[in-house]
């Protein structure tokens, strides 16, 4: 297609954004020309601004805009828990429930032997330093069912462990709604194995 | 979902866009901190100089970076007939086949009754004076087959026809590739009315 350079750019932009094709690019790019000046001068400075003001949080891992995050500076939190998860997105639905009342670690990134990533590559060295001289006391391993996510679990697990630091994970079984007959073999075996009494 | 300001304003800013929804805004804006500074930067400049420097020609309508566009200049291309389009996305799709070599007239809109859109609301005004003092001798109407469109080409038919001014019409029939089975009722109807001799 033959479109003005300052708008064949943007289409380049959107296109290069994950899950947008070229056609839902040249979409969002007319709609970006409709909008309003405002809109479009705060987009763009959003952009900036979350690229320049986030940074990862010196202890947990998590991004924040200021270091050491909220959560690591709340006073009220319970210190003797840590749940590591995979990415920031994961803290944030965990908070969502407001249940939980540890601390975090994040690892941004998984163990993972196929893509040549190994425990050094990811946020883990400092989640064992910050087990040294600490009273936590629980380990809760977050990360999702995925060959990855169990590698970097069973790695987080046997090197805790020794250390007599009590390591557990989220429970697996069918996700409340489910209907048992379209349940994944997988979900139907955990969710047997893991039975609770009634 | 609770995230530091800046990622949470970019989400926002994403979800503002068409069929973008709070959980793909959410993955877009976690990729675009993970994307290269230099790419975020052309990102924010893109945005910003599609919204700044693209106007609408001052003769046909279509969108350019220069008055008059490109095509309204081109010497080389034939004044005698002009192809009236919704939007700068159909002149596109047209210049693409390279087959078209007349002038075109973007109307940015098309007549809506039903949303209160009226002739003097689209770019239409300008047509009828381009016609005035021109060499054009037709007028192709290439509205889509909508209830607006339709409307959009029986208004331009009528007002052109008694200048003396042969309007047409952009085919209607089988998409090339389509199966008879499948096609809608409509566009079966109307390619039985303007079947062609083999």
């Amino acid at each position: 297609m033959l479109y003005p350079t300052p708008i064949a750019k943007l289409i380049d932009s959107y296109s290069k954004l994950p899950g947008i094709g070229i056609k839902t690019a040249t979409r969002l790019a007319f709609y970006t020309i409709g909008m309003s000046d405002e809109d479009v001068n705060t987009f763009a400075k959003n952009l900036l601004s979350a690229k320049r003001e986030l940074t990862y949080c010196s202890k947990c891992g998590n991004l924040t805009d200021e270091d050491p995050c909220a959560i690591c500076e709340d006073e009220t939190r319970d210190r003797s828990t840590i749940l590591v998860v995979e990415d920031s997105r994961d803290v944030s639905a965990m908070e969502n429930i407001q249940e939980y009342r540890g601390l975090y670690h994040v690892l941004q990134g998984l163990i993972s032997p196929m893509n040549g990533i190994g425990p050094d590559d990811i946020n883990l060295k400092s989640l064992i330093s910050r087990l040294m001289d600490s009273e936590v006391t629980e380990v809760i391993v977050a990360t999702n069912a995925t060959a990855d996510g169990e590698a970097t679990a069973m790695y987080i697990s046997r090197v805790l462990k020794p250390a007599g630091i009590k390591v557990t994970r989220l429970a697996r079984g069918l996700a409340v709604g489910a209907d048992i007959e379209y349940a994944d073999e997988l979900t139907l075996l955990r969710a047997i194995q893991n039975r609770t009494e009634l």
